[in-house]
């Protein structure tokens, strides 16, 4: 990542595609989210579903990664190019956090962030505090998962 | 669960505890947030939290699984006790989801959720909307973990 300073409210950015299996939704719901429409295909016909569904937890688990994914991906990008890499600090927390269509067995849900905030904390000099807004589309474009956001993010050293 | 109409502001649930060992911590970060101060023990050290501790993400889906549990339990006790058991719906999504403190390997969180909220929904007469305030507690009694959340739950059959 860009440190806070180079970083402009409206930059989008494309965090990349997840496809949902049936064994993953599975697996992760046994462990988090045991409902039946998320662990049984069968008993998941006859939810109100109508067919196996990923936990809403596990979408916004599959986000987080994604944005894992791409923070490493852009920090290679800049090492490689010898730009200094931002740290990203911890995340106070996210708000707006909605499932807006089920995620089913088989869907690919293509992710994406777009900064729509920048502040500056006068309590921390090093850090700057994103605040960002993240989309879940499926692969017939129709948004499944929407979060604002919030991270902080270095800032750049002193002249 | 009781029915959308016997649910009453204010009803305050434990929904029990949980122990975040190291080996679940990376496990689920491995998986879906790989940061060097959720997968690695020895990182974790020298990183910004000074320990390895639960991925926010973690935290939240682990309070999930409290959540069904607890309502798993509770619909027990009334199918024994003979009393009908109210459905829960989809939740359409939660606000204001903080991560107050990290959560460190070993540390045993409590959850509770208080219901603030009760709506009826016009487009949906079988179900209610409830809101609740859900906080997770560490073992020294310092909040980790909070949100408020909603859920459908269905409604009184009409008498």
């Amino acid at each position: 990542m860009k440190y806070f300073e180079a970083i402009e409210i409206g930059e989008t950015l494309d965090l990349g595609s997840h496809m949902f299996r049936a064994e993953e939704i599975i697996r992760y719901a046994t462990r988090y989210d045991p409902q039946p429409f998320h662990t049984d295909e069968v008993a998941a016909r006859s939810s109100l579903f109508g067919g196996l569904c990923a936990s809403g937890w596990h979408t916004a688990s599959v986000f987080m990664r994604k944005m894992v994914d791409a923070y490493g991906h852009q920090a290679r990008l800049m090492e490689m190019a010898g730009d200094p890499v931002a740290r990203l600090g911890p995340s106070p927390g996210f708000d707006e956090l909605r499932w807006l269509k089920p995620v089913y067995a088989g869907n690919t849900i293509r992710y994406t962030a777009e900064v729509i905030g920048k502040s500056k904390l006068r309590s921390k000099a090093e850090w700057g505090l994103l605040t960002f807004r993240s989309e879940g589309v499926n692969q017939a474009g129709e948004p499944v998962f929407r979060l604002v956001g919030h991270t902080l993010i270095e800032r750049a050293p002193e002249g």
